[in-house]
C-alpha cells in the first residue's frame, strides 16, 4: 500500500507554556530556563516560552518576562508567546518576542469559560493586536481550539472550524493550530475536519494540536500525515492538559512524535534523547514521573514515585 | 479523503495470559476467574484465559487447570490456552479448551531464548499437536514474535515474516498473529510487511498483535484497518509486556483499542466501561495502576499509588 507522506515535520514545541500553565506545580524560572536551554539544544526550532497573561489568571507563567528576557537566542530557532490581549502583546514585544500567539476557540461555552469573551469578541481583540505586530515585523499563529468536541457542547461541526479558521487567517494570523483540546479525536475526525479544512485552506497555514487523555494522539497524527500536513504541536514529556477542560489530560508528548516519525523516515531535525534529558530536568523539579512512554523508556535516573 | 476501513472487528482478548504471565505479581486463582467473567460479561468473544507450560516456567499461570475448568461458557464465546508441547496439548484438552494458540518466532536468538528451540525445532514439534488438535475438532492460532524487529538480531525481512507465517499455514494453524514483541513498530512498518503478507495470505488468517512501549500501538491499528485486517490482539488495562524481551513494556490496552474502533464507528460488540471495571480487579489485586489510558480516564475509585 503506497501512501504518501511528508519528508519533513516541523514541530512546535509547546511544554514550557500550554504544558507547565497546566501542571499544577510552579517550576522555578532557572529551572524553565534550564528546560527551554535544553529544549533548543534538542533542534527544536519553534518553541512556545511562556504566556503573557495576568500573573493571577496563570500564577504558574508569572515569571514571563524574566523567562522571555534570559532565553538564549541562536539563528533558526524562534521561540513564541501566547499573547491574551494588548497589555499582553506590549510586554511580549518589550522582551523582545518576535513570534506570538492568541487563542479563541469553536464555542460560544468554550470562549466564555476560558477566556471571558465571546467568539466573535475574541476576533475582534485580536485584530488590532495582529495588526500591530505584523506592523513589527512579528508573526502571529492562532490557537482553535475544540475543533473536533467541546467538553460544554459536544461535537462541533466542521463547518464551524472552517468559519474560524478563516477568520484567524482573515485577520491576519499565519497559522492555525487546530486544536483536540480533551483530547477524544480519533484518525477519522482527523480525516473528516482536517481533509475538508485543506479543501478550502493552505496546507502550511494548518497545524495539528492534539492531546493524548485517550492515547489516539499518534494515531491521529498518522492521519494528519496522510493528509499532507507538516506542523504538529507536541510537548516535552507529554506535560499539560487544560484547567478549564474536564478530564483533559497531557498533550501529545514531543518524544513519543519524534520516535514514531523519525522512524517513519520523516526529519523533525530534533535529537530524540535530549527531548528526554530536557523532560528529565521538570520530572526531577515536580518529582515524579511524565505520561510520554518514549520519556518513560528511555530516561536515565529519574527519581520516580510511580511504579509504572 | 476516503479511506476504506472494515465494519467490523474481531478482538482477541489476551490479558488473562499475555497480560498476566509477563507482571511479575501472580494474581489469586479467584481473582483471575472474576477478571476473565467480566471480560466475558464485556462482550469480549475471543478470550486467551490462561498457558499450559511448565508451572515453574511461568509460575503466574500455575493454576492453569483450575482456571480452565471453571471457565464459565456461554454460546459465541471461545476460550483459547497457550500450549508449548504435546503435554500441554493433553492438559488443555482434558480441561475443555476447544482453540489452542502455539508459538514462535521469526529469528533463532529469540526463539531459542524464548522456547529453548530452533524455529525449525518449533514447527517440527508443532506439526503433530496441530494434526491432533484438528482431529479433535480443536482450531490452532499461531503467534509470531518479532515481525518487525527482533531484540536480539535488529531489523527482520518482510520475507521471513511471510516464510514463517507460510509455514504456520501449512501445518494447519487458522490465524498468525503478527506480533510487534517489542512495541518498536511505526504505521509505516505495518503498511510495508503487512501489506506485503496480504499479497499472499488472506486477510481472515492474519491478526495484528502489538506492543505499546513507544505509544505507537493505535497508530499502528490504524495502519492494520486501512490494509483491511480485522482482528487485533489487546491486553485488558495494557497488562503484560514480555520477560525476554529487554525494554518489553505492555500489550496494546484493550479500553484504547475499544476506545478509538467505537469512536470510529467500527463495531467491536465491546463494552468499554466493563473492560475498565475487568481491569479495576487486576488493579486493586496489584495495588496499582495500569498502563491503558482510557483505563486512567475512566475507572472510578481504585486505588491508586501513582499521581498520574
Amino acid at each position: 500500500m503506497k501512501i504518501q507522506f511528508p519528508k519533513q515535520v516541523h514541530i512546535v514545541e509547546v511544554g514550557p507554556r500550554d504544558g507547565l500553565q497546566n501542571e499544577s506545580q510552579a517550576i522555578p524560572t532557572d529551572v524553565k530556563l534550564q528546560f527551554i536551554q535544553k529544549l533548543a539544544d534538542a533542534g527544536l526550532t519553534q518553541i512556545e516560552a511562556t504566556s503573557f497573561v495576568h500573573p493571577k489568571a496563570i500564577p504558574q507563567l508569572a515569571d514571563a518576562e524574566e523567562v522571555a528576557k534570559s532565553l538564549l537566542r541562536k539563528p533558526g530557532l524562534i521561540y513564541s508567546a501566547l499573547v491574551p490581549n494588548e497589555k499582553g502583546l506590549r510586554r511580549a514585544l518589550d522582551c523582545g518576542i518576535r513570534r506570538l500567539a492568541v487563542f479563541t476557540a469553536t464555542t460560544e461555552s468554550f470562549t466564555r469559560n476560558n477566556i471571558h469573551m465571546t467568539v466573535e469578541e475574541s476576533l475582534q481583540a485580536f485584530a488590532p493586536i495582529i495588526r500591530e505586530a505584523c506592523a513589527n515585523g512579528v508573526t502571529v499563529r492562532g490557537y482553535l481550539s475544540c475543533c473536533f468536541v467541546c467538553p460544554f457542547e459536544g461535537a462541533v461541526s466542521k463547518h464551524r472550524v472552517l468559519e474560524l479558521a478563516q477568520r484567524l487567517l482573515d485577520i491576519g494570523v499565519n497559522q492555525v493550530a487546530i486544536s483536540d483540546t480533551i483530547g477524544v479525536a480519533v484518525p477519522t475526525d482527523v480525516l473528516e475536519t482536517v481533509g475538508f479544512l485543506l479543501e478550502k485552506l493552505p496546507t502550511d497555514f494548518v497545524a495539528l494540536h492534539f492531546h493524548d487523555t485517550y492515547g489516539t494522539a499518534l494515531a491521529n497524527v498518522f492521519a494528519g500525515l496522510q493528509l499532507g500536513i507538516e506542523t504538529f504541536d507536541s510537548s516535552a514529556g507529554g506535560l499539560g492538559g487544560c484547567p478549564f477542560a474536564p478530564g483533559a489530560a497531557g498533550n501529545l508528548a514531543t518524544e513519543d512524535l519524534v520516535y514514531m516519525l523519525e522512524k517513519m523516515g520523516i526529519d523533525t531535525g530534533v535529537d530524540l534523547q535530549k527531548v528526554v534529558e530536557a523532560s528529565s530536568i521538570i520530572a526531577q523539579s515536580m518529582g515524579r514521573d511524565l505520561p510520554s512512554r518514549v520519556w518513560r523508556r528511555l530516561k536515565t535516573g529519574t527519581p520516580s514515585s510511580s511504579p509504572d
